[in-house]
Order: C-alpha cells, then sequence, then structure tokens
C-alpha cells in the first residue's frame, strides 16, 4: 500500500473515525485504525464492536490531494497513529506499507515507522442489505437527541432504557428516553412514504446518537438504514454502524398525565438559574432534594436541613392557577429538563405532590408534530 | 457584620484569595475564607498553611460599591460560599452575619444562609516587620518565573530543591531552579540601593510563585518584603504570605560549562516541534530518551527500540561548528527549555556525550544582565 493525501484533511477524518475506537480493548486490534486503499480511495475503519465508523476519501475529491500508488491495507495503533499524522512538519503526507506490515509516514524531513498487522485480520463490517431507508431531517434530529438523551438511563441492568426509543409515524418521529425517575419525549415533523410510516420502532444506544450529533454538521444530510439488528447513518463520506439495543420497550405514552390540578408559566431560564443555585446547597446534603411551594400568589424554592445551611427563594411567574402544593425534586434532573427548553416560556403542570409534573412550552409550535415534553417524577420527603 | 458590596468585584477577589485555600485541610478551619469588615473596608483571607492570600476591599474604592453597616468577622466554606456569590441574580449582595455565626447572603429575591465559625478562631497571619523591601519590574519577573519554575524538582526528599532560588546582586536579580537532571538560570536587570544588593539569597516555593505569576496583571506593580522565614509580595490591594524553603542551595554557577567542544544554531520553536513528534515515539517506549546524531553537515533526530517502531527527522540548523557528536536525553525536559526561549534562534553547546549541554539565546540582549541559560544533563545509553 502507497498513497500521498493532504495532512489536515487526513487528520480530520482520522479524528471522525477514532471517536469508535476504544483506548483499551479486550480485543486488541479494536485499538487500531484500519487503512485499505483501492483504487477507488481510502477507507478508515474505526470500531468498538457496538459502533463502527467507516470513512471514505475518494481519489476524484480533488481537495484530498488522495494519489494511490499501491493498494492494500493495515492496522495500525490509532491513538499514536493520529498524533502522528496531525503533528508531521508538511502539508502533505504519504504513508507507505511492507511485507512485514510496518507502515511508514512520511512528511518533509520527518519519517516515522510503525510496526501493524495486516488489515486481514480486522473485523469485517456488516453488508448493509435492507430497504428500510429514511431521510431525516438533520438539525431537527440533533434536536430531538439532545433534547432527550439525558433522560436514557446509565443502569445496565435493564439496557434498553439506556438508548433512545424511535417511533416511526405518519408525518413524524417521536424520540423517547426515561430512566423511570424522568421521561423526555420530543417529536419532529418528517415526510415518510406509506411503506416508511410503518417502520418498526428501534431503540439506539446512547452512545451512537452521542457520536452521530458530534459529528454531523447542520448543513449535512443524514440517511438513516435500519437492519434487523442494526442502524446506519450515511452523512456524506462517513458511514456510522451501530447495534440496536434488544427488549421491549415500555409503553410510556400511559405515563403522561392528561390532567393537572395546578400550572405555573415562567421563563425557562429563569427557573434555571434558581435552581442552579438552590442545588448549591442541595448538593451539601445527603439528599439532593429542592421544594417548591407555591399559593395563589406566589411560588417559594427552597432547600432545606442541609449541615452547611439552607437556601431560599421567591420565583417570578408570569401565571399561577389552580390548588396549591408543595412538591419536591432532584434540581440536577429539573436542570436538564430546563435546558432543553433554551430559554422560552413554559408551562409546568402539577397533579399531586407524589405524582409526576410535566414541562412544555407556552407557544405551540405550528408545524404538527413538533413538540418537547419532559416528565419529572418527585421525590417524597415526608 | 453587615455590609453591601458589587457583586463581580467581590466575586473577582474571592477567587483570588481562593487560590491559596485547600479543598481539603488537616486543619479543617483552613477549608474556609475569613471575611472581616471594618469602617475602613473588608479583608479577605485565604491560606493553606504555606501560602496565604490577603485581600483588603476599601470603602473608598467608588468602583466596589462596597457600604458597611456593622462591623465584625466570620469563616465560612470558601468553596460553596464562592459558588453562591457567583451565581446570586443580581449585581449586589448584602451579606450579614448574626450572634450564632450564621452568614446571610441576599440578593434579589435570592437568600442563603451558611453556618460560619468565628472569625477569632481563624490563625492570625505574621505581622510584617522588615526594611528588605524591593520593587520588582513585573513583566520581567514573570518571566523569570515561567522559565524556570519548571526545572524545580517534585521530590520533596530535598525540599530546597522544590523551589526558585533567588541572589539579590548590584543591578540584577538570578533566578535558578533545578532538580538536578536539568538546570534553569534567567537573570533580570533591577535598579538596587546599595543596602538591597546585599540581601541574603532566598529560595521561594514553586507554589507560591504560580499563584504570584497567575495573579498578578501585567500593569500591577510588584513590592517584595523578605523577612526571616517568610516572603511577602504586595499587588495593589493584594498580599501573597509565603514561608520561604530552608537548607542550603547548592552553588550552581559551578557546573556551567564554560567551553564547548560542538555548537549548534538552529530555531527554538523548529527544534521545538521535532522534538515534539519523536516524543510521540519515545513516549511509546521503557526509556523516554531521543538522539541527536550531530556530523559535519547534519544533525539527526531519531528515536530507537520501541517495540511499536521509530522515529527519524533531519533537523536543519542554521550552522553547525565543531566535533561531530551523539547524545541522547529526555524530550520532554528538552521541551520545556525550547519553549522558554519563545521561538527565538538559539545556541546550544556540547562537551561530550556525558556532559551537559547548554542552551542560550543567539541574540544576546543590549541590557546588561538580562540572560536565559538552560542547561540538560543527557542520558547514557551505551
Amino acid at each position: 500500500m502507497k498513497f500521498t493525501i493532504g495532512r489536515a484533511a487526513f487528520t480530520a477524518q482520522l479524528i471522525d473515525v477514532s471517536r469508535a475506537i476504544p483506548s483499551k480493548a479486550t480485543i486488541p486490534i479494536l485499538t487500531g485504525i484500519k487503512i485499505t486503499a483501492t483504487k477507488e480511495g481510502i477507507t478508515l475503519i474505526g470500531s468498538d464492536a457496538e459502533i463502527s465508523i467507516e470513512s471514505f476519501l475518494s481519489v476524484q475529491d480533488d481537495s484530498l490531494g488522495l494519489e494511490i500508488e499501491e493498494t492494500g491495507s493495515i492496522v495500525v495503533t490509532a491513538r499514536i497513529f493520529n498524533d502522528i499524522v496531525r503533528k508531521l512538519p508538511t502539508t502533505k503526507v504519504t504513508i507507505e506499507t511492507n511485507e512485514q506490515f510496518i507502515l511508514t509516514a512520511t512528511s518533509g524531513e520527518a519519517i516515522f515507522s510503525l510496526n501493524g498487522t495486516d488489515g486481514q485480520s480486522y473485523p469485517r463490517l456488516p453488508e448493509i442489505e435492507s430497504d428500510r431507508k429514511i431521510n431525516l431531517p438533520t438539525v431537527l434530529f440533533k434536536e430531538l437527541i439532545s433534547q432527550t438523551i439525558f433522560s436514557a438511563s446509565n443502569q445496565e441492568s435493564r439496557p434498553v432504557l439506556t438508548g433512545v426509543h424511535l417511533m416511526m409515524n405518519e408525518g413524524h418521529i417521536t424520540g423517547v428516553a426515561t430512566d423511570s425517575h424522568r421521561l423526555s419525549r420530543r417529536q419532529i415533523p418528517v415526510e415518510f412514504t406509506t411503506d416508511q410510516a410503518n417502520f418498526e420502532a428501534i431503540t439506539i444506544p446512547k452512545k451512537t446518537l452521542n457520536e452521530l450529533e458530534r459529528i454531523v454538521q447542520d448543513d449535512q444530510m443524514i440517511e438513516m438504514i435500519v437492519t434487523e439488528q442494526q442502524v446506519i447513518f450515511l452523512i456524506d463520506n462517513l458511514t456510522i454502524y451501530s447495534r440496536l439495543l434488544e427488549g421491549n420497550y415500555p409503553d410510556t405514552d400511559r405515563l403522561l398525565p392528561t390532567s393537572h390540578t395546578t400550572e405555573i408559566v415562567l421563563n425557562a431560564d429563569q427557573f434555571l438559574h434558581a435552581i442552579d443555585r438552590a442545588s448549591l446547597m442541595s448538593h451539601q446534603g445527603k439528599n439532593n432534594v429542592v421544594q417548591l411551594d407555591i399559593t395563589d400568589d406566589n411560588i417559594d424554592l427552597s432547600v432545606q436541613g442541609s449541615s452547611l445551611g439552607s437556601a431560599n427563594e421567591s420565583i417570578s411567574a408570569k401565571s399561577i392557577t389552580g390548588e396549591p402544593i408543595k412538591i419536591s425534586f432532584n434540581p440536577d434532573y429539573m436542570k436538564d429538563a430546563l435546558r432543553s427548553f433554551s430559554g422560552v416560556d413554559i408551562n409546568i403542570g402539577f397533579t399531586s405532590s407524589v405524582r409526576p409534573l410535566l414541562i412544555s412550552a407556552l407557544e405551540k409550535s405550528e408545524t404538527p408534530n413538533n413538540e418537547l415534553l419532559q416528565l419529572l417524577t418527585p421525590i417524597r420527603t415526608h
């Protein structure tokens, strides 16, 4: 294998692919990056067995300055290879391998030799065979990810809850995540064919969506392909493969309260800052709890009983309707939920001090099926 | 105690003083910040017993918006107090204490109560009694710190080497740091009176100088006061107290080679980048060593014998004079030394492959006693 490529473009692709590569792995070859040169271009692959990222650099893309002299493939340790390419002295780098699988990177006067492994010994990626394809609206889908992913569970005891659940329906996708203490639900409008609208629901691991959100730029297209056990995202020259989470996702619709006895309207950011202040004090105590005391004309936020001291703040609301209520909750969960509303005015609906509270934007979107809900289970303090 | 103060100015002073405050301490009161209100203003004190920082906020400084209603003093946990003040909702904060030493911070609708301790129980700072005072040239003294401090030892077995040694002489201060593998020496010109030029040399702990360098702005004045066991830095409204390191500092002048058998001239940054690249490979091996092979017309930098691979680079020099030489050294020490020259052309003098190499700027300063030297002991590889 021998090729020459522009160093900046090569570095950028190495960084994207390396997002999938673990620094330590029980299968040692997975700490490596697979580089394959064909007449058509260079393919880079990184994987941690759960998620794989593939990048194709075409000889026809003039911006890459790619010239292939000899085809072949090799696997080299990703971390050190990336560092070397990043720090080489000139704008071009020539990569060459020999029969002993030693890779040589040459740039200007600098020559690095790295011991590698035969590319044939790297696990193969699955063939993509599926007619279940959807073009996703990139900006909205990234919103769906960022507004739900924090509610996904970290507990491996119920693996299906560690992902975000996607349901494809007529005209929209619904994303749901829950760790059973809180629930996030975002609907986004998506144009579907009749076939697509009948896709089975899937649950995608948190890590996959995190990487997708980081890698994809707002102006790029995302194509999602669903197979029996995998989901594949195509973004320009990048392909992200991920396993799906198995297991029955709970029916979350029935958890959403349909009526409220108390409703308040306030600004998400102002409330966020007050919760953030109060959490300074709740973090000091054993129980990380803040209390909201809503009366006819006042909302009082407080933290009591920490050995260090207490916090108290009167919250200014745009409106308070319904019954007085006292309710306690985890301020960190509330902060995550409030942040997802990006500073708009919100409505918080309460049913009782032991039933979940529901947060939604005050102004509904003019587009149908474009809605964000955050559900938070209170903490019983008495 | 009761006073009102502008929150931004108060936060800035809390941050400076808190630099001295440890997050955990064997003497619990030292995790606190002492706040004292007198008719003249507010004094803040933080300390870890080795270094103490005091800030005085005067009622006469209009920019502080300081109004004192009641004098007194209290100690509260620094970390949480700083976080609270930083996150309060309005531009002013009112601090009030009661007889149970509970501090109340009020800002807009937010009220925080913090359990504190009587300010009388906080250790007293030493009285400054000394006529040994020097006005330091701020920018030059900060250079002296940053260009020597990395060579100070981390080994507590010889405490005096963990600091920077300062020698006051006619017209200049010399700062030296060494961990016995390398040595940094910076001279800066300073106007002295005859008395000052006869000050005894002192050794200041690394941490003190690090904090001083971070706190002092280039346009601020530094006054240094030396007492029997302490050094005190006065910077506007801030006072930094530090103990001095005890013990005889080694006579380092005799370590500096006076003649060389080989000399090379090259650019500090270009060489730094090449060493940085080569160190990617040397960090993989057991011995973190790079080798320089200097012949009549070539300088070759290489790393051999790592299980992962090797690195090789031909270094472009502006001149090579003297005998051919092969010499090996720790690339991380070399990187520290090279960075201190900020990209100028440098001269590296060699005597033999087992004697220290000496780095100096090619162009000498027009000002007398304004010189930087870096000494690096090679590693014997045969």
